[in-house]
Formats: C-alpha cells, sequence, structure tokens
C-alpha cells in the first residue's frame, strides 16, 4: 500500500491500444490510483498516443508522456520504428511479423515505468501482455516479467517497497477475454487504437488489425472499428 | 562473438567520467570493438556528456548521445535532476549523498545499451561502476547486474546470442585502482569530468569531487584537475 493514499497505486503502461486501455479500466475497477504512462519510442503508429491522451483523460488520472525517440531513431530493421521496413500483413503467429519486434522495448518502457513508480512511491508497475503476445515477443513472457521485477526490486532496493509487483493480469488471457471484460467495464473501444501501419483508419489487414478483428469475432462482441479492408 | 568482424564488439555506457573513460580505452585495448552510448537524463552535471563526445572522437568509435531527458525531468527529489534540490557537500559514503540517486538510472542507460547491442550484434554492454559505488547505489552491486542481465538475455532472447554478457570490470576495483590503469593506458584524465555540481570547473567538495582527489592521491598519480576549493 503507498503510504500516501487509502488505495494502492499502479502505474499503467498504457499505449493506447485495447489490451492497455482496458487494463486501466480494469485496475480501476480492483481498486487502483491510477497513473499512466505513455511512451513514444518512435514507433510509426505514434497516433496511439493521441487515444492514450483521451483515455487518461477520461479517466481523470495523471499522465505521463515520455519522449524515448532518441532511442527508438537507433533501432534500425524493426517494422515499427524503421520507415524504410514494411509492416507486413498477416497473423500474428506467421514469423513474417517477427519484424516488428522492437529491440528491448518492453524493458525500456517498463524501467521508466518503475522510475516513477519510485518517484511517486507506487506499489506497482502494470502491463497489458497477453496470452497472445507471448509467441512472437519474448519481453510479453511471464519468465521476461518475473526476471524484469527482480532486477527492478535488486535495482532500487530501499527505494522500493519489499510487495513491489509487475503486474500483468491479462497474461494467461486471450485477447477475445479482454475484450469481454472490456465490455463489461464499459470501454469505449472505438477509441483505442491498434494497426500498426498508423494511418487514418485501422488497415484491417497487419498483425495486430487481424487479432483484434478476431478477438471481437470470438468475444461475440460488436466490432465498433472502421477498417480500410474488408 | 560478433558475426560482422573479427574482434568482439562492446557498447560502452560512457558518461564522460573518469571510470566510464578508462574503461573505454582498457577495453580498447583488451581487443575490443567499441560503440559508445552517452545519455542525457536531464543531469545538471549535463557538461560531462561534452566530455563523452571528445573522448569519442579520440578513440574513433561510433558514438550514441541519446535523450532521455524527458525520463529525467519525472524524477523529482534526486539532486542530480532536481534543480531545486542542492548537491551536498562531503563524502560519497555519507547518508546525506543518498540524495544523488536518480530512481532506476542505470536500468535505463543499460537498457538503451542492450536495445543497441541487439541492433548491431554486440557481444556485450560494459559499465563503469567500481567497488565504491556499491555501498550507496544499489543499481552498481554484482546482484544487480546478474539479475539484470538475466532479464536481458530472456526480454530479446533470439535476438541476443547465450554468451551475451553485462561486464562490470571495475566492479572490484577501488577508484584508485581505475587511475592507475588510466595512466598506464595514457588517458587524458583532464578530458573527463566528475563534478555533480556541473560549473566550469570541478567544485573540488561534491562527493564524487572528493573522491576523485582521494583516488589520484592514493593512487600516487598527478591530478591534473582544476578543482574551485583546494
Amino acid at each position: 500500500m503507498s503510504t500516501s493514499t487509502a488505495h494502492p497505486t499502479a502505474i499503467v503502461v498504457l499505449s493506447g491500444g485495447l489490451d492497455s486501455t482496458t487494463l486501466a479500466y480494469h485496475l480501476r475497477d480492483d481498486g487502483y490510483d491510477l497513473r499512466l504512462l505513455s511512451v513514444d519510442y518512435g514507433q510509426r503508429h505514434r497516433r496511439e498516443l493521441d487515444f492514450a491522451v483521451a483515455t487518461g483523460r477520461r479517466l481523470n488520472a495523471p499522465h505521463h508522456v515520455v519522449d524515448l525517440s532518441s532511442v527508438g531513431l537507433l533501432l534500425r530493421g524493426s517494422a515499427l520504428t524503421d520507415t524504410s521496413v514494411n509492416v507486413p500483413d498477416g497473423h500474428y503467429t506467421d514469423t513474417t511479423m517477427r519484424i516488428t519486434v522492437v529491440p528491448n522495448r518492453n524493458a525500456l518502457m517498463l524501467d521508466t515505468a518503475v522510475a516513477i513508480a519510485v518517484t511517486y512511491r507506487a506499489d506497482a508497475v502494470a502491463f497489458g501482455a497477453h496470452s497472445g503476445d507471448h509467441t512472437i515477443y519474448p519481453d510479453c513472457r511471464p519468465v521476461f516479467l518475473e526476471a524484469f521485477r527482480r532486477s527492478a526490486q535488486l535495482g532500487n532496493e530501499g527505494a522500493l517497497h519489499d510487495a513491489f509487483q509487475i503486474m500483468a493480469p491479462f497474461l494467461s488471457w486471450s485477447k477475445a477475454d479482454i475484450v469481454l471484460r472490456g465490455a463489461e467495464l464499459g470501454v469505449p473501444f472505438d477509441d483505442t487504437w491498434s494497426c500498426y501501419r498508423g494511418e487514418d483508419v485501422h488497415c484491417g489487414g497487419c498483425g495486430t488489425c487481424v487479432e483484434r478483428r478476431e478477438a471481437f469475432a470470438s468475444a461475440g462482441v460488436d466490432d465498433p472499428t472502421s477498417y480500410a479492408t474488408v
């Protein structure tokens, strides 16, 4: 528990996507005070940050938007940060989607969140990874998150309390489970952004668009998203 | 070993101070190809970065200067990033020096180095922590560096090779040992910066100035530094 409030505080890594937006609503419903962190790492789909800002306003939570684009500029070869590399069409599980891995991205975002947690004496950092992420992103796996927590705890000993957690409550959930939970909580899905291409509307064909469409269909929840392709 | 060169490559976290500058010379002498990383985290003594750039030029090594000042701005309460907090005079081991801890700083710098290591297929990230740092900075301890390495390895599985290392060859050395090694290697000590106050010359009174002076005296090496106070 934080010393400054009656409720525990969580620093939520909020991309502006469906998963992390639902996570923020989910934790608020669980009784957490929220402090939000969004990161500009030079992602092609930087417009997701506008959706993150809108979510922060709706939830009336303090929100830090941090500029790590200077790091992103160094990271050649990922379709998400290197505009000379095309975002592939297809399913997340396709090997072509490996090109969307951004080197060490989650560690950088989580460590920024940990720094904020130390400064604001928060109880947890929360992260929206889900079971569908494990296959392709090594930094979405439970084994990574546990190793990360231990490293963060040791690196900030005396400044983070012993019960400090890295929470990833959706880690064993499917994206359809997240959609169901979001619908229950009244998350305005239309105000979340997934598409890696970052154009005016969701493209409908990249891995994250395909996954988003399938999740709504599988959950039996009406999908309010406009897609460029049917 | 890197696949692209005959020599192993190390990403050296180079602050522009005496320790990390000597580390770069030391690793070059050990046969490493160097790639340097310096970080602007909004430190009051940002002028250390000018010394880092000069070192990069002298060593003719690729050098990334990364802007994380957007994170530094969030971190209230450390004398190194919050100008409303004074840098204390005194010895490093004084409890007053705890105010110079920057939340999660080394993890963020090392994360950036790991991201570069993935992109450039480097063999190691190298870091200039020494035995005198352990007392005050939890993120300079061997136990942290080992936990960090494990987390980085898991977070980038398949992208970092199995022998990837976080090297901190000075971890059991005193600062006097580093001065001795630097003298042996011909490190131009006058072109390194330690003082936390970051004014025109080294103040001579803050923890890192006191430690620098003592290291030269203890090593019996001529100290070329101009200090404001005798």
